[in-house]
């Protein structure tokens, strides 16, 4: 197919209960593993993309600075967003219907793909840098339909951006199954922060409803480190991305509801840093019960973020004692967005 | 019932204009105070709170520092949501159905519960305290179903957050009808703020919804008193929770449409501080007409904040004449969230 | 009609695909001009309008400091929201039906309406302006409805608000059609920032949801110039308000989707600014890809915000390449809410 014919793919939506998108003028169903794989090979492939498949040259990128290489697949993953079916804060054995959902996930890999270093997870790896460091990802699709990651806040050329950019899209914007790409990063002064990372391809945002998405830190090497520290992300998983779910299930980290979101925990005394984002299409507040922090001098319990914000609280331990922290928009909370946190 | 049963509520929305819970698998309907009462009799009551209910040594707690006492009972109320069912911005005489529902106010009380100091208000009475203060507030609960204070900002030990947490709630997250909890909470160096307080017991978020929230201020002592201040609560009054009402109401103070919500004064030359808050599900923002304030440097004259979230604007008086102050999303202005600013 | 009746206009919202209002206990259509004309018509005249309405004296105040002096009319123009019906960043032809729509938008003329310097433009003339300056506009409304200039941040007397205020509305807060009002505003400290300004009439929101806004700015005489800016309102255009569009469009300066929207450029070296304001019902996020800024000394690449919310990222171009910029709530960014910034 002609890539000049400019006709890409655009969602229609739910229909009927089916997600349906058109590529091309033809419309395809994505709820199944081979709907996707029967949309994802009509898509056309980008020019530059068709150039550069053979051309494995960006991989050899010379890099400066301390060099942390990651290797990460993309993989089709079965994720049970509440896996005790019960919530904790409410006592409640949760009527909420099939939890699991055929997902995606960032996993990571040993040099050179050798061996998984643990399970597929939602969210994906953290990508830990300081500034000062250049980060290779050796990134491997074996997902059904082209994905990539884009990363937040660390400098990147254009071509390593990872997003789908129409005709302009670069080889690491389109990263088809089976395929190979190595994002080059880099962590100048004034890349220090709580970042993340997701994917950016043609077929923006059903993959990353289903997953694909994961925190990043570029240290500030002035700082000391924490003695604690949680990397926490706030994302609908929403039934016309996930049809096997009866309802939207607010999660943080993948998971919903207390006693399946991450249980942090800390002692009295510990320098605690808990880093936020947000990845859906909602707004969300992050409030933890019992505890406060300074933003620019401002004390503040609660604080409003929306999609791709990410931020970082931090404070030394002072209260002990089992805490909630949640979203505090009600219905966020009571769909989900709570965990505990326990201090000793 | 064996509260190890992890079955407690969850609530199913609105279903046939009918707010429905599932309380141990039975559902009820939580329209009427009537519902209200029996589904609260069916809530399991959480062990720790079983043990505590009548040891009310937690009352007796060694208070240090400055002792602000308050006697604060929660208590059903019909609260009309527009009482000139008039909008002096719009100039426009209402027509929005029945604007009054039965609703749940806290109430403030002289010594000992002996005698009321005036009407149970939406929201509550303020608490008010310096840095270096430690807050007693003896809590009544004269609502069908349980009922709690739970604080933002100032600092408490776990017991005393009062938050239901399952099966591991203390007993001030959980106050039932004709029962008293004293919370005790401290106002350390780094608790200054404008705040909130608001129920978050086993109904949650219905009783809050239906009125339970009110404000909190931590006084700097370094800093002066202004001459003027307000504190704005901006609430969606909704029929999902309120069903006598027929439309969404957004209220500042429980309060919908300028001439019902506050009308604010200041003279010239005046240290204004207008302290705003958001306690439902949406985000909102603050604007005020002829004025603008700076905040971390930057002039600003209009702010988004959530859910939860609480913040102070401050500012020398200068600009006479009748402002409008509003939340500038449209449709929250136009279903209710505005009000007049008086200059003289 | 007497305009102490209290009875002026509050718009039911979309019935049938009609949107109707009411005035004065009468429904009108709001769909045509024609309709609007009809409904305006019915608008009680506000007092001080209706004697003020012959009483030209306010456009001769005296003016202090440096005059900018502005001719703006406000103007029935077709806009068509996605001019190349194409989407750039996905490639996409797209299928969203009619995207021209009976719209208003300001224009600027040259002294005295002598002529017109452009086409009618959404959003508007930008209104430039340094701290000391005071800017006079003389506003003209060619619209069937009453319509106004409502500043923000700018420094202004009650009376050059713009505002409607029902019954004691000034006549800046109630222009008519075919008549002029001169606004004059003041730029004293404290006021320097990226502002925008809007419709605030008897009408609000419909005009101002149909292309009556536009960005205003006051510099800091003390502040070097950009070497490039750009100013981006991000706005809904709404089948509910625009009844020819067949779906919502997430427009930015008044365009939905790349290509269509400002396609900004840079060159590597350059100091550039983005001015950025919110103005629909919406809160957004604003992010460019592959760059960065601070705000309060934290580096961020995200920054939400909300209706009547303006800020501004600046910095050091260093970094070549097509780049995408949106919003990152992906229902916007999918609906058209995305734009090119390509650095040489």
């Amino acid at each position: 197919m002609d890539f000049d014919a400019f006709d890409r793919r655009s969602f229609l939506g739910v229909a009927g209960g089916a997600l349906i998108c058109t590529i091309a003028g033809q419309k395809y169903q994505l709820n199944s593993e081979k709907d996707v794989r029967r949309a994802s090979a009509a898509l056309p492939v980008p020019p530059k993309v068709k150039a550069g498949r053979d051309n494995p040259t960006v991989t050899k990128a010379a890099v400066a600075g301390n060099r942390k290489e990651y290797w990460i697949q993309a993989e089709e993953v079965t994720w049970n967003y509440v896996p005790t079916k019960k919530d904790q804060m409410m006592n409640t054995k949760l009527k909420v219907g099939k939890t699991a959902a055929a997902s995606y996930a960032y996993r990571q890999y040993s040099a050179d793909f050798a061996q998984p270093l643990g399970p597929a997870t939602i969210p994906g790896p953290l990508i830990d840098a300081t500034v000062g460091d250049t980060v290779v990802v050796h990134f491997r699709n074996a997902c059904s339909l082209p994905v990539t990651m884009h990363p937040h806040g660390i400098f990147y050329s254009a071509e390593m951006d990872g997003a789908y950019k129409g005709y302009y899209t670069d080889p690491g914007g389109f990263v088809q199954r089976g395929r190979t790409f190595t994002y080059v990063w880099e962590c100048p002064e004034g890349t220090q922060g709580t970042w993340l990372y997701h994917d950016h391809g043609p077929m923006d945002p059903l993959p990353l409803f289903r997953g694909l998405y994961g925190p990043m830190i570029i240290r500030d090497p002035d700082e000391p480190l924490p003695d604690r520290e949680y990397f926490l992300g706030f994302a609908t998983a929403s039934p016309a991305y996930l049809p096997t779910l009866k309802t939207s299930l607010f999660t943080i980290n993948g998971r919903a509801y207390t006693g399946n979101t991450p249980s942090m925990t800390a002692n009295v005394g510990d320098d605690v840093a808990m880093h936020v984002y947000g990845i859906d299409n909602d707004f969300h507040t992050f409030h933890v019960h019992g505890h406060r922090w300074k933003e620019n001098g401002v004390v503040i319990d609660n604080k409003t973020f929306g999609p791709g914000d990410s931020f970082r609280v931090r404070f030394i331990e002072d209260n002990p004692g089992r805490w909630l922290y949640h979203c505090h928009v009600f219905s966020h909370l009571h769909q989900g967005m709570s965990g505990w946190y326990n201090v000793s």
